[in-house]
């Protein structure tokens, strides 16, 4: 073979293929495989082919060895290699091959748990994000500019996966006066989300195979992490006054109780003192944790006395929280706060893991809340989400008040729209969507023979006229006449 | 009891206790446990209480019913609550107890896997972290501000979680130019860490019980993530020439093989191209994954023409790469590089593991990409560290040179020092770290019987001086006389 017709087989390769050794290695592989390069040619010296192409002859030979290695050709001493005699090569490089399967684990881990909730989940109102145009821009391009700026020493790298100490120290001030709760700073962690916690959380406190109770209906990201820790999940009934200990069948040997008690996800409802007693009385009999999921605790606007149960019982209780309601979840700043033991070990989890925290976004946040920007922040988007609330249910309410149940929840940025059956809310889902509406299925939060139904409604971005549109399309899917009729 | 003395009460309990709530409840709790409160006692009505506390009857009210819960006092109809009979209360609030405790799983989570590897953790020179002062931290820092200001739209929450699609462009283009990659955006993955990368693979391609081969000697942390996902770790041997697929016995059955071809961690060689072959051959025909780990594939200085092995397998090879060396280890933001239908499974598992990466630090990567800055940047410090790597290189052999073996790496930030014996080790790693230099003992990466003695050092922050420190020392823990002795 001339060193001329082998640069037209690497010129009418692949000119996507990356390096000099790979174009080379790939065209000649490609040649061989299709029979273009018949056993017994003879391929040009590295040092001819290297002139040839205006490569150095490392990389020829490189292309060689691979190719040898392969033993599609034979390399006599320094003599130029001989394309061999081979039956047949599998699969082209890249080609139709799907790539590397999925374990049988790895499709639980890589399932898509939300799937089922939504008709349209790219539609208006999706439950779980804030309001974009509240997010306080300035003031955290200012903060992050400045934390960019700041030496970092032993937190540039792997010295302390607990988080900055500068945000652990904001933080735990911050938590104790506003959530009141019970922490110091060495008692805190911070991850990259509430989600990380709960997978730490689940693979840290629990051996494979051991049961948790998860809030039923639930937070579907929680049952996540613990199903994926191969984990039973089992379900903590809740009814109006919270989850519901004494009606957990699976209770009885269950390592954790996972509970939203401020806020529940999805109902909407607080738990009450008496059911706050008894699950800690349980999870101190039974010498269980409480994982209690405070991930809107920051903007609520009613039934503040109670505060967060972690100072009821900071020995059974871990304690999540997040950045992801009260500013944004693309910043993927959590936390968790746990008893100083635990908190130690769960920093080398965090580093094992590798979901630790962005550390400019930690120093930003740690100077907002320093500041009091943040306070000022949270003061003011929770006057914001109760308008639109109100709003929301009022609209609600008004368009289709005898077919569906609503409350203003105590804070947050979603509500609970509660129906009679199933069918309506299939409808309602179905219209809504079809209008553009992404509600989430209440009934998709449950797993148990006598689902909850209805819709799981943000009013993240719910002004009067996005509030009273949505109503309207509501009332429509419902089958309700509006008054114009 | 009166109010004034419940008042007193409450006043001489834990101040940090947060809310009224809390502090009530604890304050009698803790009376009634300590036999301060007797059976019979009967408290203030929630009226007269509300009152001489100056709070509102639901605090006083809820803290009651915690009481009441817990069995601590008995309430009948609307009269005042009375301290009831209880044999013993088992432990006080957030008291001695330890919290909850580690499951069998969560002890190996949790461990810290370096400990073996340092006598003195914090010294100067620890491997694995770039020098600070070359961070381009005003670059960073308007990017980063640039990019706190960009509208996010769905990027804000939790719709993709495959990373910011700018980002993956960028990225992939330059992967493309400069390491040879054969990759499009959709065919990466962006998450918080290479080794949340790692723990993601090893649960999402293995099931419990697999085999998994590792380099001997390796990359801790890989071994982590294999371990902690309940994986068979097995040594695959490295010798000069990399990864020796033919020498590892438990390669039947294995279903990924983690290698850093480019520059093998910790000895710093490059595997050769008949090596890169033998594995791709034995992966395509055992169906395994070959796990290309990348960390410093952006600042090699020699032996650059064989690229990463990515292009000569992109069917079986998933590649990891991460800003941690090139910019900073705290930015967390890593990738990965899978054939299209794994990562886009992948991303599923990015979310239910709460492993994302901050937004905006994915933001001003993909600015400083596009701009052109990161490539000055990355052409920048590799000028640097190739010039601390031959500095520290040839203080090393100018101080030691009969006692140790060192060779220039092909690039990165650490080179290895061989020694004869694990007695020669053992004197430097002590010696050093007396002397507040945080070297690692290469036996620390190994597992079997005839470990590998020598040190891996970081030569990140090693301009003339320190390198000539650094020498010195390493002379005077193995007992070698200066020239003026």
């Amino acid at each position: 073979m001339e060193p001329a017709a082998l640069r037209s087989l690497v010129e009418a390769g692949p000119s996507d293929a990356g390096t000099v050794v790979a174009r080379l290695f790939r065209a000649l592989r490609e040649a061989v495989r299709s029979g273009r390069l018949e056993p017994g040619v003879v391929l040009p010296s590295s040092r001819r082919a290297a002139a040839a192409l205006g490569v150095s002859r490392n990389s020829v030979n490189a292309a060689y060895e691979l190719l040898r290695a392969e033993g599609l050709v034979a390399v006599d001493g320094r003599r130029a290699p001989v394309v061999a005699r081979v039956e047949h090569i599998d699969d082209p490089v890249g080609g139709a091959g799907e790539g590397p399967a999925l374990s049988a684990r790895g499709r639980t881990q890589c399932r898509d748990l939300r799937a089922r909730l939504y008709a349209h989940p790219s539609g208006r109102f999706r439950p779980g994000a804030p309001d974009e145009p509240l997010f306080p821009r300035d003031v955290w391009a200012r903060a992050l500019r400045r934390a960019a700026r700041t030496t970092l020493g032993p937190m540039r790298a792997y010295d302390d996966y607990s988080g900055a100490p500068v945000l652990r120290r904001a933080l735990a001030q911050h938590l104790r006066r506003e959530r009141g709760l019970l922490v110091a700073p060495d008692e805190l962690v911070v991850v990259a989300s509430a989600q990380a916690g709960l997978s730490l959380l689940a693979t840290c406190l629990c051996d494979p195979g051991e049961t948790v109770l998860v809030e039923e209906p639930g937070y579907l990201g929680a049952r996540a992490a613990f199903e994926n820790a191969g984990l039973r999940v089992a379900p903590l009934p809740v009814d109006d006054a919270g989850a519901d200990i004494e009606a957990a069948q699976a209770r009885t040997g269950a390592r954790i109780a996972y509970v939203t008690p401020s806020n529940q996800y999805p109902l909407c409802t607080r738990m009450s003192p008496p059911r706050r007693a008894a699950l800690i009385a349980w999870a101190r009999s039974a010498r269980a944790t409480i994982v209690e999921d405070d991930y809107d605790g920051e903007f609520h606007w009613r039934g503040q006395e109670a505060g967060a149960m972690q100072p009821l019982a900071p020995d059974a209780v871990v304690y999540l929280g997040s950045a992801a309601k009260s500013l944004l979840p693309a910043l993927r700043v959590g936390w968790m706060v746990a008893p100083r033991p635990l908190a130690g070990a769960l920093a080398h989890a965090v580093r094992n893991a590798g979901c630790a925290a962005n550390v400019h976004a930690q120093l930003a946040l740690a100077e907002l809340i320093e500041s009091g920007a943040w306070k000022l922040h949270l003061r003011r988007v929770t006057r914001t989400y109760e308008t639109r609330a109100r709003v929301l249910t009022e609209a609600i309410r008004a368009a289709a008040g005898d077919r569906v149940e609503v409350a203003l929840p105590p804070g947050g940025l979603q509500l609970a729209v509660r129906m009679g059956s199933l069918a309506d809310e299939a409808a309602a889902v179905a219209g809504l969507g079809a209008a553009g509406w992404a509600v989430a299925r209440l009934s998709g939060f449950c797993t148990g023979e006598e689902p909850v139904a209805g819709l799981l409604v943000s009013f993240a971005e719910a002004d009067g006229p996005r509030a009273r549109a949505f109503a309207a399309a509501l009332g429509r899917a419902l089958g309700i006449r509006g008054e114009t009729g």
